[in-house]
């Protein structure tokens, strides 16, 4: 079994080569919900959506959140009655938040309702929210403490950051399905998706059990950097990364994982790097971790599952010797 | 002040009349709640919405409900993730429900959560909802006691009907503004629009306050007939009063008011009937009923004004003689 953990749209599209890659019984996706909030009542989890959205062939390919094909007639009616529109709710993207919130308040677990809706979205790969619990992330920027959709959707960013905290993280557990896949020992390799370190995969470390996992591992982590040529695909990742005084490369980000991570998974342009990062006692692979198409999203996942492949054969070698 | 108690679509059309013949500081509309209900997690509210849209001109002209130029991309994606259709919420209308919703749980009254959707739908008359508090109406039948939109709209009033409970009308009380104008004694007539009697008007006559309002009036009670012809122009009226063993006429309707009625406006192919009526204590006002128009709602308003203003008139010669 390999466990990927993943954020939004840079998790979402290695998720679908490591989908196309990997049976279910043998891939299972990890997904952040420290973004999740409340909002007009409904209870939306932006980062599963994704992932699954993209998993179902339904994303909106052009924006990283939301479903193609979508109608706007609820935000424009919404705007005209004088209501919040700054969280932008598509028609039928709506129909998934109304699902999982009538479901949860009937008293469902998010991670039964996200199969539930993964599955009747065609989604044959298990998709586990990072645990059932609220962990909400809480950005510390020069406009205070604020609550992530506040920073991130409100305010576009703007603020500049300085931490950040996930409230419940500690106190929160691993689903009860992920947690069986940790005590039963089968997992292969653990993948961390080009997703937003600081926004996407820190909440999932931040919860205690898979944090201790991973520090007690018997398995390679491989992760694919979020930052190319000193900038991040999508997203905020390289202006954070400047503004907590950071370096803007695949190898800052490889330091910030530090001892969690033993593969890295680098674009051609940061070749010049490799070095840096296997002076950090790390695996390197430079390959082209651009997914600009899904033939692209395959041949990654595929470059990244051979290698954390290798790096645990390799690790049995070294019991074995 | 004229005050007009309306319930669906029958007395949305006579609303549209009266609102052209009245301005906005002589009528205000008493809505109908019996038929509200939780769905999907959102508080609806049929009948003041159906009165609202119809009066903001927004009105699907064809159903009697929901709004014109509707999409349906929402219960079209819930469909496809197994939710409940059965009652249908277009994408527009849905910004409504979840607008009064979020309002709602943050403390508002029905009232003011009503005002404030109309007022940004162009309404300029007072709609009132006929209490804030919840009153529900169930209904008898041969499937055993029914919730009302299990009855009307899951079973699409098949079941055989032998009586109505309005539960929470007995405590609910009249919304502020609606005691104001009763305590202030400026009204000149009150009109019943020709809604269902049974599950628009009654559940309005159960809240104790306005039944006994109307029981000590000192100005005249018009009504027209949701009868016409023997049949209801619109919905389960005549289906109901069949089953309930009554007269399918407009007379049977002016006997289940009783005294509550003075004046009883009825249509044309009914004049039959109005010796009937009169012979019951009522004034009968035979014209012409059906709203197949905009022209024709506020002509048959025009003369059920008149009639009301006549039989005040008539009230207050009597009183002086």
């Amino acid at each position: 079994m390999i466990i990927a953990l993943a954020g939004g749209v840079g998790g979402a599209r290695l998720a679908v080569g490591l989908a196309a890659n990997l049976p279910p019984e043998r891939l299972t996706f990890v997904v952040n919900t420290g973004d999740d909030f409340e909002h007009l009542g409904l209870s939306i989890s932006p980062d599963l959506d994704t992932v699954m959205y993209t998993l179902a062939g339904v994303a909106n390919p052009d924006t990283g959140w939301g479903r193609a094909d979508e109608t706007w007639s609820f935000m424009e009616t919404l705007g005209a009655l004088g209501g919040e529109t700054w969280f932008r709710l598509g028609d039928r993207d709506l129909a998934v938040h109304v699902s999982r919130t009538t479901a949860l308040a009937q008293g469902a677990r998010l991670t039964e309702v996200t199969r539930a809706l993964a599955g009747r979205l065609g989604v044959r790969h298990a998709i586990l929210p990072m645990s059932n619990q609220a962990v909400r992330t809480f950005v510390h920027t020069d406009a205070g403490e604020l609550a992530f959709q506040d920073y991130f959707v409100w305010r576009k960013c703007a603020p500049v950051v300085s931490a950040f905290r996930y409230a419940g993280a500690e106190s929160a557990r691993p689903p009860e399905a992920l947690r069986a896949i940790m005590e039963g020992g089968e997992v292969e390799a653990v993948i961390v998706c080009p997703s937003n370190p600081y926004i996407s995969i820190a909440p999932i470390l931040a919860v205690r059990e898979i944090r201790a996992w991973l520090q007690n591992r018997r398995f390679p982590v491989v992760a694919v950097s979020p930052i190319i040529g000193g900038d991040a695909v999508k997203g905020p990742a390289a202006k954070m990364m400047h503004e907590l005084g950071l370096d803007v490369s695949a190898a800052g980000v490889a330091r910030h994982y530090g001892g969690l991570v033993d593969g890295w998974v680098i674009d051609r342009r940061d070749a010049r790097l490799a070095t840096e990062i296997e002076a950090l006692g790390l695996d390197a692979l430079v390959t082209e971790t651009l997914m600009t198409s899904r033939s692209r999203s395959i041949a990654l996942a595929r470059s990244v599952i051979d290698r954390a492949g290798a790096l645990a054969e390799g690790a049995r070698r070294r019991v074995r010797a």
